[in-house]
């Protein structure tokens, strides 16, 4: 699996923190990270993202001649469809997966997001199931996920989204896997958690042929 | 993960059938296999279902003491809802799964179904996506979809939601699975076939915690 990192790092380790977390999961999955240049807060918004989508598409191409499967890790699945379209192999994105793995879960869906709010592909995708949306305060780019401040702000959004009648969340930003705190949560609260990294790693299983192979 | 089949069968081989296409996708799945008492046709249709639903609450019950999580192979999702709620590990459906990892992968979902018709869960979840409904000419039951009448009918049916301008299938019965022809199928086709077996398990390894411990 391709993985596609819309946050610009120079540490390859930090690139590949959502494949370690792919690979620890599924173990039989071996992945490939890269992440697109010049963007070191990630894409924080609607509209960060269409400077981004050029960069995106080009990486995708690349990634695609050596995988199986391209997992787009940004919930706002750039470039997704058009990729998947063009491209030979699935383009998978972490938006579409998160919502669509929360929906099989539950019917009232929460929202988790940075500042800019929920990404349009969760909105649409959840439709009358969107039960309510929450905002990380403070968290204008990804990058604040990761701070203790951040985490705690994490931790009260959840929460307003359980207080909300919500029977399952659904983080609408990757850099909330990144952050480290959903299993923790997940493990304290009444409702489930999905994880936007593993959702996209998830669907993009279920992608990969054969399929159906009877064992023998 | 516990597989709970609606079909009875007397072989072990046959109970097992899902999970060990489960475990062959998912190596580290370890799956227990059970089937429910006195369903020779499996759970034909919604009017079967209301008959069976002790059953597999019974069962689920039971196979719920010695798992992390409970998959009902059935794309009715029978009693699926009563026992995720009931039961301290998450219960999935096949239904709901195969649903969900379709429209995380196309916005014009076909059905596939035995001749009783789309199961109610998976066209509630697809709402408006829901682009074309096909039926298995001939598959009264399940048991017909095994046979190679039953894999004909089953090409036929397929190529027709391709037709019909579908961008993905979702087989919404788990009789399909055990057909074994989906992956020839997705390989033959230009528009993806989701398996609802492996979209079920797909949804269960979202389900289990900690999903995002960030690796050492």
């Amino acid at each position: 699996m391709g993985v596609l990192r819309v946050l610009t790092q120079d540490d390859p380790e930090a690139v590949s923190l959502h494949g370690q977390i792919i690979e620890s999961h599924f173990p039989n999955i071996d992945t490939i990270s890269q992440c697109i240049p010049d963007h070191p807060d990630g894409i924080p918004s609607v509209d960060a993202e269409a400077d981004a989508l050029p960069y995106v598409e080009e990486l995708g191409r690349e990634l695609a001649a050596d995988v199986d499967v391209v997992g787009i890790s940004c919930a706002l699945d750039p470039a997704v469809d058009s990729l998947d379209a063009e491209l030979d192999v699935p383009v998978i994105g972490a938006g579409a997966s998160v919502a669509a793995a929360a929906r099989a879960r539950g019917e009232r869906v929460g929202t988790l997001g940075l500042e800019s709010g929920t990404a349009p592909v969760v909105r649409e995708l959840l439709g009358d199931n969107l039960q309510a949306r929450a905002v990380v305060e403070g968290a204008e780019t990804t990058n604040y996920l990761t701070t203790s401040e951040g985490h705690d702000a994490i931790r009260a959004s959840v929460q307003r989204l359980a207080d909300a009648g919500c029977d399952v969340v659904a983080p609408s930003c990757t850099g909330l896997t990144t952050s480290g705190v959903l299993a923790d949560l997940g493990d304290s609260l009444e409702i489930p958690i999905v994880d936007p990294v593993l959702a996209m790693a998830a669907i993009g299983t279920t992608a990969v042929y054969p399929v159906t192979a009877v064992p023998e």
